[in-house]
């Protein structure tokens, strides 16, 4: 009897110190049971502290890569992280769109922990016309969902407002991650389009924060691809978060990255 | 008391397909207890069947990948992979060497399991001469020692020879991994430049090997960074990577990769 496990796709960026971008997914992915497989956006020359450089790849490579993988694999679920560029945003909806993938999870990645950019400005609009119709589930932390949305987010009742107009550019699921909600610490909001459910997590104080958004979104992804539902996938999700921050790794002089693997013994 | 895992970096080719390239020594890094860091040298468009496209990076963007890592984490251990060029291996070279690597783990990738080359001709020189005197260990294939020493291996007896020409050109350890050997498969052979040790392992009789040498290397890393011995290393190496083979993963439409997570429930 062959093994098989679910394959899934991250198309991101690489992060050279291993805490964020395809690498955390790679991690995250593993981590929740299935087999990871990544088409890489942009190259950042990155550690715990900053982004050093960036190389935004041709999309000439980036379609090849995608071609590759949708021509071998059965692809369970993709989730797509840092596109650096509207060339590489267009690239992507237009190789994704024919192979219709239910299970899209978008982490509209903007800007990096260190405060680095990695979205250009005229790629958000983009992502809010041509990808997003195309996402089962989108994944902005406070910052990106005001930049999506225009609202200002200070409270659960401008996070609820902010996911009905990010809905109405036509993705399925909302889920806006309160990590930064400074009166609702830890506590996510995932809207259908009907109703919103409030995902309550534990906040742990760290600041071994480095890729939890890259982590969260590839967990849910990995959920989804077995099977799961998007509330069920959500907060398995956030409960592998928050243990992989509760085992925050203190390397590298800066943010340091969460542990994905903490319930291995070592 | 803060969690530290030991950091060991890839510096290779990035495999789409995720059973191969730093995608593999990211999984098999993680699977063996270290923290996984990875520079990209080259982007290939690759899956189980075959390599579809390579775009070889720049320098620069290698270089600055390179110094983004060593600034700010306490390496423990380098393992290289696909360098693709001369000029990847020279920029390799030139920034390894001012940081004094003790565990460095040469892989001469020269070849895909699908048969696409991944190091230039004139690239193997410079491998030769520059990159081999840094090494404490290289880990070729029959196909790959034959090529380095000029030898023709069909017995132990021939790697035997190769290993000593191999060890010539400066590495401390020359490890020949059997594989491929048709009279004593699965049978490594380690030498230091004075003793020979023989790894007898299980031979798996599958189809999914893509990415075995991959995945032995960086598991021979992960265990060189925790502190044990080359030999020690090899050892563990070879009985992960056999458990690897033994649960390989019967997905895409040519050679499957391995489970780089078969301990896991899921």
């Amino acid at each position: 009897m062959p093994n098989i496990l679910k394959q899934v796709l991250t198309i991101a960026g690489s992060d050279s110190g291993g805490g964020a971008g395809i690498q955390a997914d790679i991690k995250a992915m593993s981590a929740n049971g299935v087999f990871a497989m990544s088409v890489i956006t942009a190259i950042t020359a990155q550690n715990t502290e900053e982004v050093t450089d960036v190389l935004e790849l041709p999309t000439a490579i980036i379609a090849s890569q995608l071609d590759a993988v949708f021509d071998d694999f059965d692809v369970a679920a993709v989730k797509t992280g840092m596109l650096s560029s509207a060339a590489i945003v267009e690239t992507v909806v237009t190789m994704l769109g024919p192979q219709r993938v239910t299970n899209l999870v978008v982490d509209p990645v903007m800007i990096s922990k260190s405060g680095h950019s990695l979205l250009r400005p005229d790629a958000v609009e983009v992502v809010k016309t041509k990808l997003l119709p195309l996402a089962l589930v989108v994944t902005p932390n406070v910052h990106e969902a005001q930049h999506l949305s225009g609202i200002a987010i200070t409270s659960l009742a401008d996070a609820r407002r902010a996911a009905k107009v990010i809905h109405s550019f036509g993705c399925k699921h909302v889920l806006i991650k309160g990590g930064h909600l400074i009166n609702e610490r830890a506590t996510d909001l995932l809207y259908d389009g009907r109703f919103f459910n409030i995902l309550k997590g534990e906040f742990i104080e760290t600041s071994h924060t480095h890729g939890t958004g890259c982590t969260f979104a590839s967990a849910l992804t990995a959920h989804l691809a077995r099977g799961r539902s998007v509330l069920d996938s959500a907060q398995a999700a956030k409960a592998y978060v928050t243990e992989a921050i509760r085992h925050g790794l203190a390397i590298g002089h800066g943010q340091g990255p969460t542990d994905h693997f903490y319930f291995l013994e070592r």
